[in-house]
């Protein structure tokens, strides 16, 4: 992969406290977000397409990836950098297939078995958590610590981020088990002030690299 | 098209009553539905996959299209027949430039406008409605009634089904006004006899071509 995966944020309004897909998008872009993935499970598929257009806008401005949530038909007709599979989402290499060579296709793993599917399958990087307690996913399980990231990465050899309940005062450990980078949702979206919690977190990604 | 929009059921398990999605199914093929479209709008990419897969082998043991409601990377991860769009899902031209040649693109239509943006757009058929005053879509607007169909039918020369409202009792003006078929979800899906219902719906569009 061309791009960094040192911050990356996940843009969800539903974390947002209110604020507008703009105001949260620039923010983020502001503190210095590497990749945004944007994340919509509520809205109709052309409420998300418009909300992709925007978004896909504003990191090119950046030179930035955007990544798509689940939705691999929006992220096709965005012509978006690449999409997030989970667990719930359609199988990575069903997407891999539907897809252009080139395109991004990141997977979700919580233990080594897991990584080696999606590397298999022919995921470009991997969201490993939850790696610590989270409240964004209600079905994220046990915490897996940054041990088991450890060893994921070890075993897979992919590009990681590190995922779940992750904020600037637990990111060094993850960082130092070897991940590429921290992937966040509500310590971002939900701070009073989102570029500021952006620059907090490219601040500890890179002192905890030395 | 080389199907016969005839019998068109719109499988929604939300209005099946409690039944399952195989025995929803069997019945609306053992009744002689000549297209189903699966829509499903609560359940996970995933999931849907997994209903789209049954749904696909009875179809194609039955010698009938299946369409998926508005998610073409379900329709694609499928391969199934075909997409409908309505006026929340992905712009039908952008579908098309997605999906490869020889797949069916189906739109919604409520006046001879929408009809031609359609045709234009790339559609192969048109549903067309709301016909009659339903209880199924909240949003779709005052009933257009046959008469309008007709007009549709006219200026845009495309497939058209006849939607919204539609029983086995007020199926013969639809028909009568144009159409070449019928699309049907409550009145099948929630009657207490499926195949009994979709059996109805077909003995009144034959005999109203009369």
């Amino acid at each position: 992969m061309k791009f960094s995966l040192d911050v990356y944020i996940i843009v969800d309004l539903g974390f947002a406290r209110g604020r507008s897909l703009p105001d949260v998008m620039a923010a983020v872009i502001r503190g210095g977000a590497t990749v945004v993935q944007l994340r919509e499970k509520k809205a109709t598929t052309r409420e998300i397409l418009g909300m992709g257009e925007l978004a896909k806008g504003l990191c090119r401005q950046a030179g930035i990836p955007l990544i798509i949530n689940d939705r691999l038909d929006i992220a096709m007709a965005l012509d978006a950098d690449g999409v997030h599979l989970g667990p719930d989402d359609m199988p990575v290499g069903l997407a891999r297939k539907l897809w252009r060579k080139g395109k991004i296709i990141g997977a979700s793993a919580g233990t080594v078995e897991e990584a080696l599917q999606a590397r298999k399958d022919g995921a470009d990087y991997l969201g490993v958590g939850a790696v610590y307690a989270t409240s964004t996913k209600s079905d994220a399980g046990e915490p897996i610590g940054p041990e088991a990231l450890a060893r994921i990465k070890k075993a897979s050899g992919m590009p990681v981020v590190g995922i779940g309940g992750v904020t600037p005062e637990n990111t060094a450990p993850v960082i130092k088990a070897g991940a590429d980078g921290v992937a966040v949702i509500s310590a971002v979206l939900g701070a009073p002030d989102i570029a500021a919690a952006v620059r907090s977190l490219k601040e500890v990604v890179s002192w905890a690299r030395l």
